[in-house]
């Protein structure tokens, strides 16, 4: 079912001549016009039609299978879910099943603590089909409460915890109670999740971009993101908060204590809220994760008053890490240091949808709280776990390899997440080509590539880029190597026919 | 874990003298400040802390359990799931299941069509950790256009239809693409569900009123949204939408097909979408239901051409009906007569926050698609399914004979969806008390009953109310009668201490 089917379909209607429909695409919302979100875009319709075609078994197509490199969606990759995790929730969809567990035991091979941790959260939850608190079911709070606390060594309280469906929905709460009005500006990265300029678009509310640096492994450039606070201010945008995404999406950049210490000390400068998205905080290859709660609790500590007036929104979902659970929509943000008025505002706002879904809850419950060492079902979960480590790290490894042999493409070495943002440089004639068809050149490369491989990625112009450059972004969550063969292949022929 | 803990937990910390911080009460956005909604408000705030003090061990209270009267959240009232549902879940979280059919049918009871099911599931969704297609998996959409052609008689296409997490979701994302202005103005019954006023403050649009008539078992009044419709009109709003809510909430009203021609004629002519809230379409008493679907396609037989240009979004959820999975957040609504490229920003909107949970997509394919008779788990389906419609049946008429002999009470006789709304008459010495809190009466009142006897319902200024009038909005999900002989006392107290 793509955008097309629909549009298609539609069409076929017909009005008698008089009647004229109340809303057409001149008069709708104009910030949903303006929103963009290329994720999901032309490219990813096109590829889901090409794999419904191959499907119903056409053989026209000069591919087999069509790889989605365009989303970071795991589970639709083959990646297999962590086992205990779907035990547990097995039974929390049918808790009649608790009533055997010997049964469970001897034909499942379902653990002790796989029935204990079930009985622990329906015992808080009462049913998953019971709306649980806007917030959040309390014991599950805790328990993300207290992974917070030993993941940084510093407090975290339960009640300043709020569980969203995906972190998505979380960042759209927030942008929602920041943005005051069209003056209200957000400082945003460049490149970006492009969900921050699609929610600021619905808002009505400024994007004020500050470019990464692509050189220094997509680091922040406070150089940077001062201009561009400078610039927004002179035109009268009231910069009300600051984006950071660390680990990087596109990116895949891990940020060190310097960066984010440098972000802190802006946002207390300037009285910015710092929106922190570290849903990637486990997909690190280089180097540690660092929050910037603990960063921000460490120079608290280290420089008394200076930061008190800091407010912090972290998030946190199960979509992604080793966890890859996007479809049970689960995720949590934290705020730290805001009115208890304005927290107050935030529980009324997430108590208009009524709850995050309860599955999606518990199932973040076990992943800030998996099988402890000892504990039966440790040994298999850290076998899986690692597994799914280690063979990230080893096809973002062997992309990046490929990259590297590629002429035209730069890459900086993957450090995190689960994408990678080349550079490509193509040849005078294809940008000509692509401005015949009235498209973005990276855009004209990334439809060529999916046309000729099956292959869908995003053109960088979906996450903004600096001028004059182009990229695209791929997962590298694809098992197998014949997909980044396919790439290098038809790059290769690329650059020969425009050259 | 209640707003109030939060409030208290974060006023302890102090900004130094001269920090403050970016966000206050008076600055964030003056719409988010605006929105209420009353049915997760003060009132049950209290009640949660109430729960927990009981927990607790707690005996000062002069009552010995809560009863959460004010959402309609069944399974947190004992409702319980219907088995099938729940059986095919537990194998979608965890499909190694299946790999033991023979040991799920012996130890557990699964029969052949709970396994057939999960795995035709499955095949489409791949995992339910994957993100899906964001209007939905193709098969799920399929099989809800199949149950609305049976449902109506005619027509419906996969196209048409977005899942979302529950109908909450939906009406955001409609009135989000509606709202194109401050004064673009959608028409809403009163009382209404304060999901509505709340959507339409967040997105900064006029609430136009119109009043139910109770007096009518809260049927729709023609005259009445003519007259309010001019009124907006003449004052520069721009009117673009009517709500319905279908069986009706808080009223428990069931419209007949005149009112629902009646809301058609005045759309066809006056150029407005219809929002159609039918989530408690399966919960009607008397009579029998129509879908504003059914309808506009008879009236678009009937009368060639005068109808053609209507717009209708139908809505419809996991939540209530006798599935009552409102954790799982399943819903989905129907674009009728949509313009293409309107119903293209509608995809790519709901694109932005990826996709509705899956395992609540799954859901609601088996909510339109039970057990048919003669497959093994038809049965206890029936069963199940007509001993909880039985049940609220008769909860709903013991509620509503308490009323009838309750001094000041008037209620009208349930219909359907799961709430009673009489109107409640204070003496002048109750009204007198109120005003001295500064409260509403009917919020006095409602707060009194939760202070005496530990149940929580709504006040009538919740939902919006005739002037002059007061009501409170209870469900009639709570297993028992006990909490219904709580409030008959209650009230005969009340009345004496204020006569």
């Amino acid at each position: 079912m793509s955008t097309h089917t629909t549009v298609s379909y539609c069409a076929k209607r017909t009005l008698s001549a008089q009647a004229t429909r109340c809303l057409n695409p001149d008069n709708i919302n104009p910030h949903v016009k303006e929103a963009k979100y290329a994720v999901r875009g032309e490219l990813a319709v096109k590829a889901e039609e090409y794999r419904v075609k191959l499907a119903q078994g056409d053989k026209s197509l000069p591919f087999d299978s069509v790889i989605f490199a365009n989303i970071g969606n795991p589970q639709q990759l083959d990646q297999k879910p962590i086992t205990f995790f779907r035990q547990v929730l097995s039974l929390l969809e049918n808790p009649q099943l608790l009533d055997r567990p010997e049964a469970l035991r001897t034909s499942f091979g379902y653990e002790q603590d796989v029935i204990d941790r079930a009985k622990v959260l329906l015992a808080d939850v009462q049913s998953v089909g019971a709306y649980s608190h806007s917030q959040g079911a309390p014991i599950i709070r805790k328990s993300v409460a207290k992974f917070i606390e030993e993941r940084d060594g510093f407090p975290a309280n339960p009640s300043d915890l709020f569980l969203c469906a995906g972190a998505s929905s979380g960042v759209s709460t927030i942008l929602n109670v920041i943005c005051n009005g069209p003056q209200a500006g957000v400082l945003v990265p460049i490149p970006q999740y492009p969900l921050y300029t699609a929610t600021l678009s619905l808002l009505n509310a400024q994007c004020v971009p500050y470019l990464l640096e692509e050189e220094k492994a997509w680091g922040t450039d406070v150089n940077a993101i001062r201009a561009s606070l400078e610039k927004a201010k002179s035109n009268g945008t009231d910069v009300r908060s600051i984006v950071v995404i660390n680990p990087g999406n596109p990116t895949g950049a891990s940020l060190g204590l310097d960066d984010i210490k440098s972000v802190l000390d802006i946002a207390a400068e300037e009285k910015l809220v710092v929106i922190a998205d570290e849903v990637y905080q486990t997909n690190v290859f280089e180097g540690e994760f660092t929050s910037f709660k603990k960063r921000l609790r460490q120079l608290q500590q280290e420089q008394p008053g200076k930061y008190d007036n800091v407010e912090l929104v972290s998030l946190h979902s199960v979509s992604k890490g080793m966890v890859g659970e996007c479809g049970q929509r689960g995720g949590y943000f934290e705020l730290v240091g805001f009115d208890p008025e304005v927290a107050a505002q935030i529980y009324k706002l997430v108590s208009i949808g009524l709850c995050p879904p309860v599955i999606g809850q518990c199932l973040m419950e076990m992943m800030v709280n998996p099988p402890k060492e000892g504990s039966p079902s440790h040994e298999v979960y850290k076998t899986e776990y690692n597994g799914i480590r280690d063979g990230l790290h080893k096809r973002a490894m062997a992309l990046y390899d490929a990259f590297q042999k590629m002429e035209g493409v730069e890459c900086q070495k993957p450090q995190g997440a689960m994408y990678l943002f080349p550079t490509i440089t193509l040849p005078p004639k294809a940008v000509e080509a692509a401005a015949a068809e009235k498209r973005a050149a990276d855009e004209f490369y990334c439809l060529r590539l999916l046309d000729a491989t099956g292959v869908c990625v995003v053109p960088g112009s979906g996450f903004g880029q600096k001028e004059n450059t182009l990229h695209f972004r791929t997962t590298f969550l694809a098992p197998g190597t014949d997909w980044v063969e396919r790439i290098v292949k038809f790059h290769a022929e690329f650059m020969a026919k425009y050259q």
